[in-house]
């Protein structure tokens, strides 16, 4: 636990010492839960769009693009069922006045229950040494199965209430454990309140015209209500999918962990219509082809689990996360769920505008069923970043900080030195550099001893360095390193070009 | 005018009818003013992103990106002077309830006047014929002289007007113009009043902790709050330039024009910061770097031109904007503004942070002064998609409607035909496809004969169209056809690669 929070604290300092992610206004003390991507951040989001891009839309035949506005008309989120549903149980605190997630205080208070069990079984650890049964232990010991068996109590009841509905037997739980508010230590609380988790903004000027608009808190509806708009233009058949990368907001109001879970975030959505009746299987193709992708980068296949939901969504009949081991335990990366006709039909019976598609060869109109793949462009951000960093231990004992980040995604590719600042090597290394920039993102660097500027590079997560020497004006070799081996070879500067291209080439990474 | 206007119309369908621009929420008639970007339109614009990205962020290495967030502290608008000082004048109508903006009214009364004007001018010269001498006619004609001078008079008394913001004299001279409501006619008008054309949001829960935040209005300001991140993270050093693309909100009263005047819009801006005393100099360089960015494009020499202000915001000391010739006439495309260190400056004062460089070659701490090149990203699609369409009469007489868009930023580069369904030559066709979607943006098409598909890539705007053959099988070549030369030439299929990357090449282009 403790070891994860360090790394986890390494993390955000590293993302923000190596200009990928600062707070937002940062100098106004920030915003909370929104977050702003540095000269080195912009540049790997860019790099996991078009890889994403170029996986799901150029190489498919049949998956088109689309780039629908942040603000949508207002009807768009009564038909989806965000105007009434999209909500989250709050309960307020009548002495420090703040304002909590009901849920997740109770969530915290079997959290507590957890450590306390941990405790114990760390005591007992120390105590019996290699004899210790941890097994036999967590089930025989009064205390952590006390403990174990009220949080499994507790977070039933609480699932239920809140399936039901029920917001005063939330209200009961919480005052029935006794939690205190943390910041005021009272436990005078309000009722539950359910409080809708979209931005609201109002168009137009006047009282009288202003319509009250949302920023989206989901990129899928630009695609739902676009529809027939794609499909006719594009001359689509059934099944073809829509991609859409974009911005998306939700009210949180416990955001956190960093840039897990954000105010304004990004998403990376596919929406694939299907017959209806085959959704099973295009869900399961799905299934496996994200996958495919998620291992194609190679951040360790342990990583990576699926959660199965039992409970669906109300407009799901299957589906599943992809989760990620982030610093702090594994979490939803992606989503990918059988959503069936449920928001084509809900567009269609309030816009009264048919959403359907007419099968030449069924000879019949229907509203397809879709397949969604649904990826948090931030939540991919994190989980490249916090796997790449790493502190390695070197033959010579000493360590070294390098951040693994996969080339494909690195946002520069190459560092270009020369070895000193005279003698002629600054103006080839300046002439290799401009003649690599119309390819791939590179840099220049020419301050301290080129140990140094490795170090720097690798901690940065450029793949490559090429060093120009004083041999290079003989011989027109110059070195590149890499940075995960940090093997150093001599080729001709006319090979360096081929060398990096080839690394980062999509057939070498997304041929599956 | 009636032929702008056709011309205008005429982009609207085509750009929905080949998969461009949608209305947002089209299904429920529409949202006013803000537009989607379909399956070939986020093509194009993610082209133009890449292409001004390249230019002004990876060919610079004194250039770096950013991606702050839409959301920000709101003291940054009050820093930045938006909270005060971004309004428009508006006014209501009584009877009809409806908004206006106050100047528009106005602008749109001496519109009139003008139009009057060339009636005078066009039955003139109907007249007269080859004896029509226009310059003596406009000087002498009294109802002529009479309606360019009352209208002088109006624009000068407006402007007098806005600068001394007496709104009082404003509202006088509707009513002594006797302006009509357009809707009910009426010309019973309320007082005109300031409008913050800011959409605002709460952001959290409760109405006791909740904070009134703004959409950006800008992006430039996330540039400036971050000025010191950037700075130090990646050891920048006057001059240098932070550049950045991405979305902004203005709730425009009076939007119209098509994607022009959106309320949702998307920026891309570089603001250069340079020593104090150097801005005119860095303002003179960055007007020519950008005149050629837009030269480079070949749209047309004859379509920008430059309109230098003579009047500046509040924190220029010179401005410039590159106009560009829409459907709609001559109107700002990008600008050049010279900041000077007024943004820097009002935010050290608000934050209490130093947002300062030390000048190791002078030895001394300041505020830089800004260079900011700012351009709308729709404008810029709408710039190259309203140049590219155009009508053609062939030699035969027909017609055909192509779009030609720079190749560079083509959406699809080539479309690969198989000559008939049959005899092996659509599994050829799908393998040269396969092969050429890993480096760029194909398709495939099969139906109907091979002109009509030729059409119809011309119309979308796609440069190179391949076609396989009964003779491919034997002597592994095919045809290539040009989109706006329509030469067909015939290669072999290994080349087909290369004769494409050459065109798309950013050296190809951007090398000015």
């Amino acid at each position: 636990m403790a070891q994860e929070q360090d790394k986890f604290k390494q993390v955000i300092s590293h993302a923000k010492e190596y200009g990928y992610i600062f707070s937002s206004s940062e100098i106004y003390d920030g915003l909370s839960a929104v977050y702003d991507y540095g000269q080195n951040g912009v540049e790997l989001k860019n790099n996991i769009k078009a890889y994403w891009w170029k996986s799901m839309v150029q190489l498919h035949e049949e998956i088109v693009g689309l780039d629908a506005a942040i603000l949508m008309h207002p009807n768009t989120w009564k038909a989806s069922g965000h105007v009434d549903a999209f909500n989250d149980p709050m309960i307020d605190n009548k002495d420090s006045k703040k304002r909590y997630r009901a849920d997740v205080l109770v969530e915290d208070y079997v959290e507590k229950l957890e450590q306390k069990a941990q405790k114990e079984i760390a005591k007992a650890k120390k105590r019996f040494g290699d004899q210790f049964d941890e097994q036999e232990f967590v089930t025989t010991h009064p205390r952590v199965v006390k403990y174990r068996t009220q949080s499994k109590e507790i977070l039933a009841r609480l699932a239920k209430s809140l399936t039901d509905e029920d917001l005063d037997d939330v209200k009961a739980l919480i005052e029935e454990l006794e939690i205190a508010c943390p910041v005021s230590g009272s436990r005078d609380w309000t009722n539950v309140k359910q409080f809708n988790l979209m931005f609201g903004t109002k168009l137009g000027a006047s009282a009288e015209s202003a319509s009250d608009l949302y920023l989206r808190p989901e990129t899928a509806q630009g695609i739902f209500v676009n529809f027939s708009n794609v499909q006719k233009t594009g001359r689509m058949k059934v099944p073809f999918g829509i991609a859409q990368i974009g911005k998306a907001f939700r009210n949180e109001i416990v955001a956190r962990q960093f840039i897990f879970r954000q105010r304004e975030f990004e998403q990376m959505e596919m929406q694939y219509f299907v017959r209806p009746g085959e959704e099973l299987k295009w869900f399961e193709h799905w299934k496996e082809v994200r996958t495919k992708w998620h291992q194609s980068l190679g951040l360790g296949e342990e990583n990576y689990r699926f959660h199965d939901h039992e409970k669906m969504a109300h407009y799901a009949n299957a589906a599943t996360d992809i989760e990620f081991n982030f610093p702090f335990g594994f979490k939803e990366l992606e989503g990918i769920h059988s959503r069936t006709d449920f928001d084509l039909k809900a567009h269609e019976n309030l816009s009264g505008k048919k959403l359907q598609f007419y099968d030449p060869e069924l000879g019949e109109n229907y509203v397809p069923y879709v397949i969604e793949t649904s990826i948090g462009l931030d939540r991919m951000f994190l989980a490249v970043f916090s796997s790449a960093l790493q502190e390695e231990t070197l033959e010579d004992g000493s360590t070294r900080t390098v951040l693994k980040i996969p080339s494909i995604l690195a946002p520069v590719k190459a560092a270009i030195f020369p070895l000193l600042k005279k003698d002629g090597l600054p103006e080839i290394a300046q002439r290799i550099l401009k003649d690599l920039q119309w390819d791939f993102n590179v840099i220049y660097d020419e301050k301290d001893a080129v140990g140094r500027r490795y170090r720097r590079q690798d901690a940065a997560g450029t793949p490559f360095c090429i060093t120009v020497d004083h041999d290079t004006k003989e011989d027109q070799c110059v070195t590149i390193r890499h940075r995960d081996t940090m093997e150093q070879k001599r080729v001709p500067i006319t090979e360096v070009k081929a060398i990096i291209q080839k690394d980062i080439d999509f057939r070498t990474w997304l041929d599956f």
